[in-house]
C-alpha cells in the first residue's frame, strides 16, 4: 500500500525558479582528505549547505515558503517551531518581503540561533521543553493571531524547498563526472532525505538514499525498522537539529518507502565526525551537519568504491559546544 | 613619481572569464549580530572567501596562473613557495591541469595546509625559517629544474587572479543595495589590498582601500609610514597567512600610492575578531581571514554609518590553533 509521493519534481523545479534570486547555489566539493579518512574507495561529495545565509540549508526552506504565500496571508504573519535552523530560514524570508514572523522555540535553545533569529527581526517565544512541544506553542499561536503556520516538515513547499539542494547535487555530480551512486541523509523530520529520493527517483533511480537518526532521537528509525509509527519519550542529542520524538505526516510514508537504509549514529560517533569535517573541510559545522558523515563511517564498507554524496546541512553551533567538540568532552 | 599600476582591470576581467568554469563566486554576506557587534552604524558586509575551493582566495590565483601558462611551461611544471594558501591554490590548479607542482614551505608550517597539498598531489619541500626563506628554496629549483615560478606576489597573473575577488566584492555590494563605501584588506603580500584598489579606481574611485598587517609583522605597514621600504626580522604572529618580513617589487608601490590608511593589530585583537566571526558569521575563519575584521573594528569610529567589505580571505585553521581560540590563549 503506497500512498501517493509527498512532492513532485516539477514542485522542485517550481520551488528553485522561485527562490533563485535570492541565493545562489551551494557548491559540492571533494576533499581529498576526507576521502582517505573515509576509506574503501568511497569518493565522498560534501554538500555545502554550511555555508548558504543563515548557514544552514533551511533558508531554502523558508523562501520557498514565503514566495509561495499569497500576499493575503502574508499580512497576518507567519509562525514556526523550530530548534533553529528551520526559524532563521523563516525569518530570514520573513526579513526579505516585511512578513512579521513569530518563532517558538524550546527553553534552553541554542542561544546563538536564538540571537540569530531575533537579529532577524523575529519575536521569539521560548516555551516547551523540545521542538514537538514547540509546535503545539506555535499552532496556539496560529488560532490566536491568523497568522499562518509554516511547519518545519508538514508542509509541501518547505519540502520541496529542502529538495532543492538535491536538485543541484545530483547536477553537481554529474558535471563533475561523479554521478551519485548513494546519499546519506540525516532525518529530524525526514526534509533532506525525500528531498533526496524524490530527486533521485526522478533523475536517478540507481542511487540509494540512506537515512541517519541520533541514537537518541530515533524516532524515525525505529519506526522503519519497527514497520509501524513510533513516538519516543525523549530526544538526547547534542545535534539539536537532530532533536525530533515523531515522525511526520508528509514525510515518513516516503521514508518508509524509499530508503535503502537506515541507522543510528551515537552523539560520540557524531563528534567524531564533526572533528574529522573541520579538520579536511576546514569549515564549520553544527552536530545535525556531521550526522550524515558519521552515518557513511558506518555504511563505508558497504559503499566501497561508491560516490557517495553526503549534506553538511549546517554551521550554526554554539560556543559551548564547540568549545566540548575541540576539547573531546564529546 | 607614480609607477605605473600594475595590473589593468582588463587583465581582473580575463582573469575571472579564465577561472569562471573552475570555481563560482564567493557569497558576499551582512550579518546582523556582526553588524551589532562593530557598531558606530557600520553596514558590514563579509566576503566569504573560505567558502571557495581550497578555503581560501588562493584557488583563484592558482587558477588564473595556470590558466594562462603556456603548454610549454606546463610540461616543466611549477615551483611556489607558501605559507599554505598560495600552495594549495597551485596544488589544486596543477591538479586540475595536470600540471606536476612542488611547493617550498618553512619548517614548522601549519600541518593541516601541509597535509592539503599533499593530498592534492603537490611535492612538499620544508626547508627555512620562514616565508622569505622558502622563497629562495623555490628560486633554486626553479633553476635546477627549469619550473616556472608562481610567486605568490610578484606575479601579474596571480594579482589579477586575487583581484577577481573583489571585482565580485563590488558587484554584489551594488546588487545588494550597499556600494562599498571602504574596504578593509589585511596584507601579506598586497595582493588581497592591490587587488581591492585595481578595481575601486575603476569602477568606484569613492571607495577607500585600508590595509592591516599583523603587528608582529609589519613591514609594508612600517614601511608606509616611514616613506622607504623597510626590512624587518622577525614576523611573529599565530596568523601565518600575514607572517612576512618584506615588501614586495610588484604591490608595494601600489600600496604607497594607493591607500587611504594602513593600521597594525596585535595577535590578541586578531584573536578576539576571529571569535566574534566565528560567533557571528558561523564560518571557519584561519588567523588571516580575521585580520580584516580586527582592523574594522579599529577603524569603525572613523567609517561611523558607511558601508563596509572585509574579507575572510581562508578558513584553513589548524585543529591545535582553533583549540587555542576557543580556549582565548590567544
Amino acid at each position: 500500500m503506497t500512498l501517493p509521493w509527498p512532492i513532485t519534481l516539477d514542485e522542485v523545479h517550481a520551488a528553485r525558479a522561485r527562490i533563485a534570486p535570492y541565493m545562489a547555489p551551494s557548491p559540492l566539493y571533494n576533499h581529498p582528505l576526507l576521502d582517505a579518512a573515509v576509506g574503501h574507495g568511497v569518493h565522498v561529495l560534501v554538500k555545502h549547505e554550511n555555508f548558504n545565509p543563515t548557514n544552514s540549508f533551511k533558508v531554502r526552506n523558508g523562501l520557498s515558503f514565503m514566495t509561495a504565500l499569497p500576499e493575503s496571508q502574508r499580512a497576518r504573519g507567519v509562525v514556526a517551531a523550530t530548534r533553529g535552523n528551520h526559524g532563521l530560514g523563516i525569518a530570514y524570508a520573513g526579513r526579505a518581503f516585511g512578513v512579521r514572523t513569530t518563532i517558538c522555540v524550546p527553553v534552553g535553545n541554542n542561544p546563538d540561533k536564538n540571537a540569530g533569529m531575533r537579529a532577524l527581526g523575529a519575536t521569539l517565544i521560548e516555551e516547551g521543553r523540545d521542538y514537538d512541544e514547540s509546535v503545539q506553542v506555535a499552532l496556539q499561536i496560529m488560532e490566536r493571531d491568523g497568522a499562518t503556520l509554516a511547519h518545519s516538515t508538514n508542509d509541501r513547499t518547505v519540502l520541496a524547498g529542502a529538495a532543492t539542494l538535491s536538485l543541484e547535487m545530483f547536477e553537481q555530480a554529474e558535471a563533475q563526472h561523479t554521478p551519485l551512486d548513494a546519499v546519506v541523509a540525516v532525518v529530524g523530520g525526514g526534509s533532506q532525505a525525500v528531498g533526496a529520493m524524490t530527486v533521485a527517483r526522478a533523475l536517478s533511480p540507481h542511487t540509494r538514499v540512506y537515512a541517519v537518526q541520533a541514537a537518541g532521537a530515533a524516532a524515525a528509525h525505529d519506526s522503519w525498522h519497527a514497520g509501524q509509527r513510533l513516538t519516543v519519550d525523549h530526544a538526547d542529542t547534542f545535534a539539536d537539529g537532530l532533536a525530533t520524538r515523531s515522525t511526520y505526516d508528509l514525510t515518513y510514508p516516503a521514508l518508509r518507502d524509499g530508503l535503502a537504509g537506515f541507522v543510528t549514529v551515537t552523539d560520540t560517533e557524531i563528534a567524531e565526525a564533526l572533528r574529522l569535517l573541520l579538520r579536511t573541510t576546514h569549515s564549520l559545522v553544527e552536530g545535525a551537519g556531521a550526522g550524515g558523515l558519521a552515518g557513511l563511517l558506518n555504511l563505508a564498507p558497504q559503499l566501497a568504491g561508491q560516490s557517495v554524496g553526503i549534506i553538511v546541512s549546517g554551521g550554526n553551533i554554539d560556543d559551548a559546544t564547540l568549545r566540548r567538540i575541540v576539547l573531546h568532552e564529546l
